[in-house]
């Protein structure tokens, strides 16, 4: 991010008629962006949408109300408009891309982008849900899916993710990362009961045993390998593509969150270039949040995915945009300034 | 508001592809706006913003860092494009009226509605801030504003103001009709110290003495004439209106909250129609939210007033309407619901 750009959309922001710092977060996210977008005319005009989608062994523990079909049902909602992000890319005139990142379809699915090592990942509670080969393949093909949007040039790229099961595997993840007690960051996913959420984390606590993970300090990639989604890879590899090629990331809940801090341990400057979107719904969010020093900008109490919450903020990010570029200084308003 | 068009809304929201509730606040958006407008197909396309202000003859004893010309100044960047809810009108493609309700410009400004009985209210230091006919008349301008608003047909009607000094009369009206000590409500306004603060409290817990408002009580229109301002004053008309004419409100910050509880003490049945956009970073705001048992929708730490947090929050709406009426249900995408 540039410094020079942060320092001048900071004195733009001052020079504004409106006391100073009274448009708060909107403020803030107008000088951020100059910086990172290195402009004095930051925007949040052309949006792609990313969305990797994969399946989870683990689901064969009950982990989650709906059946793995339900993944496949979906990536078909997606292409044919009718998921809430679809509703959301067509009201925000963005892109929507949708990577079957390893679902379990084994035909090709019309509009969507099969980049997948194998269908679905093994059932972490038996045995490492990917092979190193097959964790280096989801990586690549999250940074494969940014080459091709960048194609747009978008200005702020938004990530999302389906996959039933995958708030288990980002618990797995995050607890592991974190070094926390599973129970601690397990919520009810697509709406699992309390004895559900307490299964859920048994099986996570007991797999985190068998693969070694507890006490923490193990390299992010091991923990990927032994209880990760390959969409979650994927969506690491877009974050640290997305950095690598100087592209805002409008991140999305607790999978998208979890998928961040994988990112930020494998390559922290990708840190920078991440803007969190909402606070999920979803319990074990906020302390994902926290550990990455992240404020997010909607708190609505979201729990859906699919990156319907970043889809949700883009338009605090153009109006934040708008405001930056569109309102009249004191001198140009011939207004007043502090007595 | 329409308990049927409620149901309707709600059933509709759980056959939709995703898990029940997991939209959070936009759900329970689209549902009220069915219910507010009684249609199957709420809406929040078109938008009418209309704009009060006033002056306040309490800012004679230096309950503001900026003068009071300044309220007439930016009456004129409003109607010239420059201030913040002249660009969120734009880019939000929604009418803008701008209302002299009180300020003290003795001419008419372009493009400015002049409807006051007076230019400032009165020094409520010294003595009642407006008479009963003044209050009369600014109550009814809020009236004729929503009149001239509904003839465009809006599906949301946004409320902002602005007067140098309405922090503190919106403060000394809260704090009368919630019966606080001032020092609990009172905040920075456009930019106080923590002295001047103690001394805007001070000043309002002396009014409050001297106009028998302590202990509360009083009647809200008692309080609007001792401490009022005209604009805050047309608010609560505007609000009292557009309830009449069932047509929703989208609340801005702590002034015009203030304004709607006066409004909703004068008549109560128009706080459903109150839809809370914002919590302000002005420290009483959060209190008048309790007292009206609100919870709004976005927290972006502003403190700008004009309607722009209203504003900003407009486009959550928008997306939960086209959520509502876009998605697909679970039969007609062919996605299996709950094992």
């Amino acid at each position: 991010p540039s410094e020079t750009r942060e320092r001048e959309a900071a004195d733009r922001q001052n020079a504004l008629t409106k006391p100073p710092g009274s448009l708060g977060v909107l403020e803030r996210l107008a000088i951020r962006l100059a910086g990172l977008q290195d402009t004095g005319r930051p925007r949040a005009d052309k949006i792609s949408i990313v969305l990797f989608a994969g399946d989870h062994g683990v689901t064969a523990q009950g982990v989650s109300p709906y059946p793995s079909e339900v993944t496949v049902q979906m990536l078909q909602n997606f292409t044919q408009g009718g998921a809430a992000i679809s509703v959301l890319a067509r009201e925000l005139n963005a892109s929507l891309e949708v990577v079957d990142a390893g679902s379990l379809a084994e035909a090709d699915l019309q509009g969507v982008v099969a980049d997948k090592p194998r269908s679905g990942t093994r059932d972490f509670s038996a045995e490492p849900a990917l092979t190193a080969d097959e964790l280096a393949h989801a990586l690549a093909a999250g940074q494969r899916a940014v080459g091709r949007a960048l194609k747009a040039s978008p200005d702020i790229l938004v990530l999302g993710e389906m996959g039933i099961g995958n708030t288990t595997a980002a618990a797995a993840i995050a607890a592991a990362l974190l070094d926390l007690a599973p129970l601690e960051i397990v919520g009810a996913g697509a709406g699992l009961d309390d004895d559900g959420i307490r299964r859920k984390a048994s099986i996570i606590a007991d797999a985190l045993e068998r693969h070694g993970l507890v006490p923490s300090g193990i390299p992010p990639l091991a923990v990927l390998e032994a209880v990760g989604g390959l969409e979650i890879a994927a969506l690491a590899g877009a974050m640290i593509a997305a950095a690598q090629a100087r592209i805002p990331v409008l991140v999305d809940g607790f999978i998208v969150t979890a998928a961040a801090l994988a990112a930020v341990r494998i390559n922290p400057s990708c840190r920078d270039w991440l803007i969190f979107s909402h606070r999920s719904f979803e319990r074990g969010h906020q302390i994902v949040l926290d550990a990455l020093d992240a404020e997010p900008l909607l708190d609505l109490r979201l729990r859906l995915g699919e990156g319907s919450g970043a889809a949700v903020a883009v338009p605090l990010l153009r109006l934040a945009c708008a405001l930056h570029a569109g309102m009249a200084t004191f001198d140009e308003a011939s207004v007043s300034g502090p007595c």
